[in-house]
């Protein structure tokens, strides 16, 4: 303990530099930071080790920002501990093309852990960043071989404790008795409607004690160092729960305008810059001073965070001596690189194979490539029969006194808790020596859309099992069917949205999942069964879209997903009999993947001259990138045994033929009849 | 309280309806409506005052199944009081066209006040009903006249009480004080992966407390008829906060599996069957079995609600001679008509007027017509001050011991919780006396996706004020820019998605969202301003797309939205300039609307013979429709400030202009060059 005058000089540089860069960019969030800084100060400096050479170390201490918007404390951090990132990247706070965005981004930043902003989500990712850890360290630390030892630290605010995807992951994590996770929260009683007194009430400390936490209360977050010392260090203490500290600070601790609303999003006055940096002993006619003492107080603690690495190697290299399978393991893993082979695992079918919902097939891939992919942990949102995501042998990740599981367990039960699973993969993707996939109904993904879409942003390879993808749920109804989630989850960039047609195209959606390192996948997988197609190889699917049937002389392409492909196949002889005319048909896994291609190939595939139809059971926003005319469902669905709601809708062999038909008709005059794979422009990705 | 044989009966009922009907339909949930039968007898036979025969009565007792996989007991109780659902309807539980669903769909049975099913909805619905509730008897109770009295009853389970949507939801009604609500949490300790013990290890009735809700726990409420009325009379009697009982039941009570997951999801066997109505003394050999004494007792109580329904009316009638104003207020509500003229007073504009971000457009909407619709409930998801959603005089919803409002008030403080808000926004809708709109950024409506669906499916009048529409929100940067939102909710059946371009246009967007009474709407709006356009009107937005600039001879037509419109509008003259081509301009605010309009209006706005280009700073996908060419944005934003980002992804006059010129290149060769309006055929709708 003991806290000097260098240690405020720290303090109050980080909030300068966080009150000059919002002011240059004349836009930005200064009063978390303010707020935040001495806690950050005693965290990073006191208790996290890492090392800003090497911000990719595995063993490293964690730190999430949750509340985003405050990044200008994360990035004044990073630089005065030496990451790459320098004074002029602050200086280009917000501006484009900049390495300092307006909200912390991952794969833009060094030292930036998981992407935040969005409320609620760093929380939840901070909790997969405990569980990975909890896992990797169960798997691989050995007796006098502490590998993996580090803890992760989050920051959260008001908005943060009210967003349901962040109550959802502390349940999770009071429930996993997760002690390597330590929450502060920071309890500044202000969000931007102004006082939380008009929306936030309730008493979070309480409410984390139910979950199971271990709960304190820093009264002066502003001043007491010693007092957020002592919490950080008992809350290291407690090693069978995580720990909440609320720390009541005030936003924009120094300005005039300090502890209310004005200081949460809006850049400070000039006058009231010019009182805080005379207040805090700064020349108020400069901007982004950074003294030297305090270069020197963090250089000293990053010097010791690059010694704590290179012991780590020693011990690293030790460890390979005596355990060289695991240390092998470890280090394939941290290269980002799967076994050599695994994918010769993967099961193959032919049209012997009899027919299998792919959410079946989908298990049969996990029971044959769980042994080879032991960084695979698989798990569901409470509906592990249904998904079928969990292998015959699998043991639960779970707190050992639970006798449920261990630690080194590789299946999650999650809960019905989809949005904090979708965040939680985020983290464990993120620790680096995990790849995540989890189940839940294709229609509840979106439950967990904020996440999704920060998996798709920040570049994680993370695995959602999305079964029951359609009307071919039957019996559950409207509300249960989804019809737009195939199209809003396509038009996320970098997203890989699988709908495969049947076992070979289920392996090959895995292969591309599982090899694909900075995209999250999404595997559409049916409830109902689905024959094993003619036409169909891994090979083929690997390519997003390939033909599953040709003809020469076709006079329409069919192009489908999923279990319409099978019906396609049967619609082509039913256009043969009673339209006299001829089709191809192409199946389309993933149109991302099919994008990638070259364009010789996607025009080998929906080629010139003649019309496309797509056909896909739901929303038919998306398709006519690939066809001329779709047929899909643009309304909800229906409650019914699954082959009487597809009669309905009319996707059999006849309603398909007969539309095929009208599509043929409707272009005959059209010349030249070009695919729609020929564009005028390419677009901007 | 006495409870006798009948009582028994009628619970026994209750639960071999639901074990017939699953048995019958071999699918659905037997387990849940056997564990709640016996509360659901107290409940709706001692407790809620309702009347069959008319399900819309205004002060009827709203009830809500938050675990709707359990509607057979919903569907039991509805026959059994006597609504307008037969046994014949409950022998069609889960077919096609029936209105017995495997979920609960208020549009489509009478008597159900909300779809339910996706987990923690119904549960954060009741909490808008009984916000609707204290609010509607704030507006309208008098002294002597105790009009709007009801109380709102919801189940939910484990599911539900893990969910955030329920999180959020119940940490808003604490807040909120709501003494009108009364859940009963079914803790039968299973969900679908088993035993909770498993992922469900909080204490929640603690939470809940934390929450600033009372609670009680029933321990057998399997048979302690006593003991639940006993908890739901306290409940009542506290009317300053929330309750919630703790109702510890067995699922599938009576099972020769009950207590496990074998009866949460499926029909049970016949030998169960069996042994389970021997048990209850009924004949096993029969089935959908109602014993007379049953439809006695309930028809009894049916007839007390009939009755108490017409001494309202009386009372009504009553009030109207005193508070005729006031009652012809209610009236028209109650209809879903709007006041005589409102739309008078949404504003227009002329391109003298200022160039106004749309954000702020819409707060000017609201500053105009708020008075006038008095139904209307405005709110945000605490970004008030940047969503612009509370007009001047506003008063905030808020219990008035907290000072900071009172429950007349028609300004909601959502908190961080777009979640929730979302679901109690169809809450606040299907009560039926008051419209609610509120705010949060359009990238974080995705966090509400469950909700914005369930208003969509059951045909809530919502409005989702959706600001920082776009790329154009700068400097926060691609976490907070959304991509794939609009497409997204564009492939929602029954959702208005609208991108107003300009003043007018936000007119148009309010007079649509607010008049389409079975359809909800998101309204995306700029933070950046946007000038009033030449072609611009009120009649021209509401038909969902129309003609912004002509031009006979035009060689394309550009297509756009929101603010892409004026950026458009500047590339005409460039592209006359530097490519020598003559373009037209078609605003299309909201897709959905102009597919409803005549195909020779549709084909007037986008016609044969010339190419489409869309324009718009998003996804493309589903452009593709009304388009043969796309300019948008398929992949992540940048932050910046936004003229800087709008530059470097080329949405600029210039970057339109060169596109528009490859495009007229592109299909210069095509003929006939059909407008994409054409179509092979209609689609399902
Ligand atoms: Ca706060
Ligand atoms: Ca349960």
């Amino acid at each position: 303990m003991g806290y000097d005058k260098t240690d405020e000089l720290a303090i109050n540089t980080i909030r300068l530099l966080a009150v000059d860069a919002t002011f240059a960019a004349n836009s930005g969030h200064p009063g978390a930071p303010m707020g935040l800084a001495p806690a950050a100060h005693v965290l990073f400096n006191k208790f996290m080790t890492f090392n800003p050479k090497n911000p990719d170390w595995v063993n490293r201490d964690r730190f999430v920002l949750s509340n985003g918007h405050g990044c200008m404390l994360q990035y004044a951090l990073l630089h005065l501990f030496g990451y790459a990132l320098s004074l002029d990247d602050i200086k280009h706070f917000r501006q484009v093309d900049s390495i300092t965005p307006g909200h912390p981004e991952a794969h833009d930043t060094p030292g930036i852990e998981v992407t935040t902003g969005p409320l609620g989500q760093g929380f939840a990712n901070a909790v997969g960043l405990a569980i990975a850890q909890a896992h990797t360290g169960a798997v691989f630390n050995k007796e006098g071989f502490p590998i993996i030892t580090n803890h992760t630290y989050t920051f959260f605010g008001d908005g943060c404790a009210m967003e349901g995807v962040a109550s959802e992951a502390a349940s999770m994590a009071g429930h996993l008795q997760l002690g390597n996770l330590i929450a502060i929260y920071d309890d500044n009683h202000i969000s931007i409607d102004g006082d939380t007194a008009c929306a936030f009430t309730e008493d979070v400390l309480k409410r984390f004690e139910a979950y199971g936490w271990h709960t304190q209360h820093v009264v002066d977050g502003n001043t007491d160092l010693e007092g957020i010392e002592e919490a950080i260090e008992k809350a290291k203490e407690v090693t069978d729960k995580p720990s909440v500290i609320k720390l009541t600070t005030t936003i924009g601790f120094g300005s005039l305008l300090e502890g209310t609303g004005g200081v949460h999003g809006n850049a400070l006055k000039e006058d009231d810059i010019k009182q805080l940096k005379e207040k805090f002993g700064f020349d108020s006619s400069k901007t982004f001073v950074v003294p030297q003492e305090v270069y020197d107080l963090y250089g000293k603690h990053a010097a010791e965070g690059a010694a704590a690495e290179q012991e780590w190697n020693k011990l690293f290299e030790k460890y390979g001596e005596k355990y060289s399978e695991e240390h092998k393991d470890l280090k394939r893993r941290l290269a980002g690189k799967l076994p050599e082979g695994w994918q010769k695992c993967l099961p193959t079918y032919t049209t012997k194979d009899p027919a299998i919902a792919s959410r079946k097939l989908s298990e049969t891939v996990l029971e044959k490539i769980h042994e080879v992919l032991p960084e695979l942990l698989s798990g569901s949102a409470d509906l592990t029969g249904s998904n079928n995501t969990r292998w015959k042998k699998a043991v639960d990740f779970q707190p050992p006194n639970t006798k449920l599981g261990d630690w080194s367990g590789r299946y999650i039960r999650y809960g019905v808790r989809e949005h904090a699973m979708g965040a939680a993969m985020n983290g464990l993707s993120a620790y680096g020596t995990v790849i995540p996939a989890s189940g839940t109904f294709l229609n509840f993904v979106s439950y967990a859309a904020g996440a999704v879409r920060l998996s798709s942003l920040s570049h994680q390879r993370v695995i959602w099992v999305a079964t029951h993808d359609s009307i071919g749920l039957g019996e559950d109804g409207p509300t249960h069917q989804p019809i737009e989630t195939l199209a809003h989850f396509r038009a996320l960039p970098n997203m890989m949205v699988w709908r495969p047609a049947d076992g070979n195209e289920t392996s090959a959606a895995y292969y591309m999942a599982l090899t694909s390192r900075e995209t999250p996948s999404i595997l559409a997988l049916t409830r109902q069964n689905l024959p094993q197609l003619e036409g169909s190889t891994i090979e083929g699917a690997i390519k997003g879209g390939y033909i599953a049937l040709d003809n020469k002389e076709a006079d329409v392409t069919l192009v489908s997903t999923g279990s319409e492909v099978s019906i396609c196949l049967e619609a082509v002889d039913t256009l043969k009999e009673k339209h006299n005319l001829k089709a191809r048909v192409v199946s389309m896994p993933c149109v991302e993947v099919f994008d990638a291609q070259s364009k010789e190939y996607r025009l080998s595939v929906i080629p010139d001259g003649i019309p496309t139809m797509s056909v896909e059971v739901m929303s038919t926003l998306g398709w006519e990138k690939y066809s001329h005319e779709q047929f899909g469902l643009n309304r909800f669905g229906a409650s019914g045994p699954y082959k009487d709601v597809y009669k309905k809708f009319e996707f059999t062999p006849e309603g398909i033929a007969k539309r095929a038909a009208l599509t043929v008709d409707f272009y005959k005059d059209v010349k030249p009849l070009r695919s729609p794979i020929n564009r005028a422009f390419q677009q901007l990705i």
